[in-house]
């Protein structure tokens, strides 16, 4: 079973065929960014026309026997998530919404304070709001994973306590390998880990240590001192792979329209597009490269098919179904 | 199996109650007159909220096994309808989408021109319009059955004939019967039911013969010499009963947004509201007075049980799936 929690790429038949080539079963894919509910549904109504035009590579994923299903028809199935809690407005009603169109993951905050939460360019995180509250309890009823990778410490750890689900860090690194602002202190993980939530490595190279040039080898081996800290049973991958886009979706994604300045987030002026990514990992015909990786960090079979999907598989099968169904 | 086809009611404890004591199995509720995609997505979610509140009266109904699931729990399964293709607005690919959220019937017109099709209120009637073609083709595909309850005879016709998959007439009675606006030519009801279409007999006043005064001996000797010219498995229920609506919503449905003056549609400026229902049909728990009466012009067992839902039942089963699916 092999899993990315996390991609945002500019989607192609090309993108596809990778997958297959990769091995990829499925792909939890970012559907919004700052969107609203109808603007979300036009890219819900773009995923259902590549599910159309291309039936022999693609399918839609909905539960973890879909991932399964892939796997035994040669496809790859397309998991869908929000960035932001924007897509739900302000309508707690929207959350089973989604849920029914095939929403699985949401953040509660893309980098700036939300309705739900901080986010982790703030300069004060006051934690989980009253409407936060409501939602993750609705969230939780639903089958729809709360997704803290962009949010504040203080909004992440209240999340983790507060949901009576797991929660998830899709894509992120541990803070202490790399200090940058999205990668997570040791406390965050705990707290999301020991609530049975993951922890999905990214491969963006604003999250990785040297950057761009970051090795394969530095990368597995933080991937097994965090498997030492926290239990390799709570790991997975979640690349961040933001693969073909321009340059002009990367300010989308850090400005959308919340501003009239330029936001560089993770970047510079000097350097305001999307970084080069690692050469070992160019796009999703790369995942054997990091398999291999991890085993030559010394983690046995079992623990490398984990991080390479069977936890996210095991994830998928206790959180997207409705509470009680 | 017991279903009614159509219904739009002011919804309560209280009715979904009376279905339980009528023993409906399965009712079609339209959810859309007027509204557009975000406004009818607010009705959706108004439903979801009756099923968690009444999970032991009323279900989701989304497939032909629901109302069996349904019968088995002793529940009554809501099956969506739009009478009006007002919720796609002009976007085709939010077909697929209101398919997925649970709606299994949609009109092509209320009364008036739409961007599919011609109205029964309009003095010409042009058939299918280009956006038609291409929706109806998109409906097939996705299983969201095309419903001309309201639309002229022409676009009703051609609807039929374009259709690759059997049409409904959810809510109507022959027009040699009683010639109102509303009912139709048996031109229309052949086209239809000889494309393995359906027909559902409404109760609403101003589609009788007598209007409230009308006799169910006379509602029910219609039914069966209906069935004599186009066999009885075409044909069903669709009571259109309106219970507990206040006079401001037949105003809505007949007005909407559409016009600053008042259309009084099947009523007039002397009786603009609600007419009242027969004696032998106030809400649902009279289903077993129209069954007696369906006895009683001579129909067999097996015809009276697939007037009264069986026949609805097929057609929900041979037409609410994706095809190929």
């Amino acid at each position: 079973m092999r899993i990315d929690n996390l991609q945002y790429a500019n989607w192609s038949e090309k993108i596809f065929r990778q997958m297959r080539e990769g091995g990829v079963d499925a792909v939890h894919v970012t559907i919004a960014y700052h969107e609203n509910f109808r603007e979300t549904v036009l890219n819900f109504e773009a995923w259902n026309r590549w599910f159309e035009l291309y039936p022999d590579l693609i399918m839609k994923g909905l539960w973890a026997s879909d991932v399964d299903r892939a796997k035994a028809e040669g496809k790859t199935a397309i998991f869908f998530g929000f960035q932001n809690p924007s897509p739900i407005e302000d309508d707690i009603g929207l959350v089973e919404i989604v849920h029914t169109l095939g929403a699985r993951f949401m953040q509660l905050t893309y980098n700036n304070q939300s309705l739900l939460a901080t986010g982790c360019y703030e300069d004060d995180d006051t934690g989980i709001t009253r409407m936060g509250r409501q939602v993750i309890k609705e969230m939780n009823r639903v089958g729809l994973v709360v997704d803290m990778s962009h949010s504040a410490d203080r909004s992440t750890i209240e999340a983790a306590d507060l949901s009576q689900r797991p929660i998830a860090i899709t894509h992120a690194n541990p803070a202490d390998w790399h200090p940058a602002r999205r990668n997570k202190s040791d406390d965050v993980i705990r707290a999301v880990t020991s609530n049975g939530g993951m922890l999905g490595f990214s491969v963006y190279p604003h999250h990785l240590k040297g950057g761009t040039d970051c090795t394969l080898q530095d990368f597995c081996e933080m991937i097994a001192r965090t498997a030492d800290k926290f239990g390799t049973e709570h790991l997975g991958i979640g690349t961040d792979l933001c693969q073909d886009q321009p340059d002009s979706i990367v300010e989308w994604m850090r400005v959308g329209r919340w501003s009239k300045e330029i936001d560089y987030g993770e970047g510079s002026a000097a350097a305001p597009g999307f970084p080069d990514m690692p050469g070992w990992f160019q796009d999703n015909r790369h995942f054997d490269t990091i398999e291999t990786g991890l085993r030559q960090t010394g983690m046995n079979d079992a623990e490398v098919a984990g991080i390479m999907g069977d936890n996210w598989h095991r994830f998928y099968a206790e959180n997207f179904t409705p509470k009680g169904g």
